[in-house]
């Protein structure tokens, strides 16, 4: 059998080259890597993570469950953390849970059998909490178990920011449209902070929620249909995704409804659609490539057994526009 | 050490069942399965996917390698494939080459060291063939190397469908703006039957490329921007994404062209962004569902050993909105 010692003599390296080249660790030269691969490929070596894996008991693999990777705000924080978990020698293991409790079950105890290092739980599904005792590094986004670190953005803030600026702007029929507030996720107090500074203000917020999270424009559009269809008036909106707030700009048109002039519009997240659109997306900006960045780091420090913080919270921006 | 028949036994069921739930594979109630994974926490037993995956030469993991997961269209393929292959019993790795060589080499060797069992390859790098002899199943999307399956949507066909389209609207100074048709991909087939078709019609077509397929919407807004600066006259556009011909819509907007009275333009792919857009783009519609799945299957018969078609090319439509 071949080992890394023939492959080290035939292409003129040391043993420690070789390791590098097949760990990807440390500085190596673009030619130095292509001549270990020759010869690898010339030597038939296969260098077997799978077996190093159980030897070290390390995969170097990072389970990421989201609820739908085709959900934009979702694609770009994959991308990220892709990027990030790369360049500390990580890989990706991508879990769709796609709104099925059963699904995401199935996927934790995939990811544990496979020895994961850690996972990054980005879950919206009702009940989770019992497979969430999990022996090794967890990291949850959006979403708060006990002894479970998470990490989010700024909320709240978000929350309240959106407000404030429909407030200054003059709108007083007022109206949140977003996910199911039933569902227990973090990303729910955008709508809490909304109505409580809509109403210290002395105006209500009329409610429209998705039935579940299912991320489908489909249902936003009959969602921004009901809003315009009823005899209500509404002279602000808040949405929780800039994919909502698209979504009730384009029913408001076809009711000949001008934004911003007769109907301010505000959405969430800052996804490249929000300066995209016409009008452009006034938004609350999420830092996609920080909260992976720093999520990252967070679940390598968990892997590495150190003490991190449970609540990790990013903070939100807003971005003004033309929508509002 | 726990073995699975102290589960089986500790469970009331088979060690059939016990290896079943573990697997992942045949009808299990909800509630068996409930019950396994409950004692399996009790017990603390920890089937080992890696250990297995030593054992049975298999690891039911599939890489992925795309250019850029957070382009709307690559996301949609994304998730469809994996919500095959979960159906399949199969898990997914993913990699975000992003135009890196490099990575993308990288991320081929992560794979064969991983001993994925498949790979689907969408690269968009310049030199990438020798990496390609690869000893194991392997099916690329829109790009072809000999030897290699590949699976694709009829760009010839997706460019002739535009340039009729067009063409029956009355445009006559047409440009053609898309990613690099340096790239050796099949995609780019899509200008060379539309060129071809505007040509018989006895008109040209004004060409306009991004450098490297980026991906950037800022370079799309850039190239956009090109068009309408330059003194020429355009009349009809086709873009080879929905995303480009949103950022051309925009930019003929601020420019005081009225899309479709003065301007018609067509995108591609129907993305989810095509029919939420103002006005709601004109496309060609590739079915991402369809090639994940039929990818899905085509990589699992490679896996199978059994033989399957060189070439695997699946239909488009033209999608007639408002913008042309």
């Amino acid at each position: 059998m071949t080992t890394q010692k023939d492959v080290a003599e035939k292409a003129g390296v040391t043993v420690t080259t070789v390791s590098r080249v097949i760990n990807n660790r440390g500085y190596i030269a673009e030619e130095t890597r292509d001549k270990v691969y020759q010869v690898m490929d010339q030597l038939n070596y296969r260098p077997n993570a799978v077996a190093r894996s159980l030897s070290k008991k390390k995969s170097n693999i990072l389970g990421v469950i989201l609820p739908a990777v085709k959900h934009p705000f979702f694609s770009s924080l994959l991308s990220y953390f892709e990027e990030f978990a790369y360049q500390n020698d990580y890989k990706i293991m991508l879990c769709n849970s796609q709104m099925e409790a059963a699904k995401e079950k199935d996927y934790i105890n995939m990811l544990r059998a496979q020895q994961v290092d850690g996972i990054f739980l980005a879950s919206h599904t009702l009940d989770i909490a019992a497979e969430m005792k999990v022996d090794l590094p967890v990291l949850t986004f959006d979403r708060q178990f006990e002894g479970i670190p998470y990490i989010c953005s700024d909320n709240l803030k978000g929350g309240k920011l959106a407000a404030e600026h429909l407030l200054a702007a003059g709108a007083e029929k007022v109206a949140y449209i977003g996910g199911s507030l039933e569902l227990d996720l973090l990303s729910n107090q955008r709508y809490q902070a909304f109505k409580q500074r809509i109403n210290d203000a002395g105006f209500k917020v009329e409610v429209y929620q998705c039935q579940l999270n299912s991320f489908d424009r489909q249902e936003y559009r009959k969602l921004a249909r009901e809003i315009f269809d009823s005899a209500r008036v509404v002279d602000g909106i808040f949405a929780s995704s800039d994919l909502i707030a698209a979504a009730v700009i384009k029913e408001a048109a076809a009711n000949g409804i001008r934004v911003p002039e007769d109907l301010k519009v505000i959405g969430y997240d800052d996804l490249e659609l929000a300066s995209l659109y016409s009008p452009e997306i006034t938004t609350i900006r999420q830092p996609a490539a920080e909260i992976a960045r720093k999520s990252v780091e967070l679940l390598l420090k968990e892997i590495a057994g150190e003490e991190i913080e449970q609540k990790n919270i990013l903070d939100v921006e807003l971005v003004v526009r033309e929508s509002a």
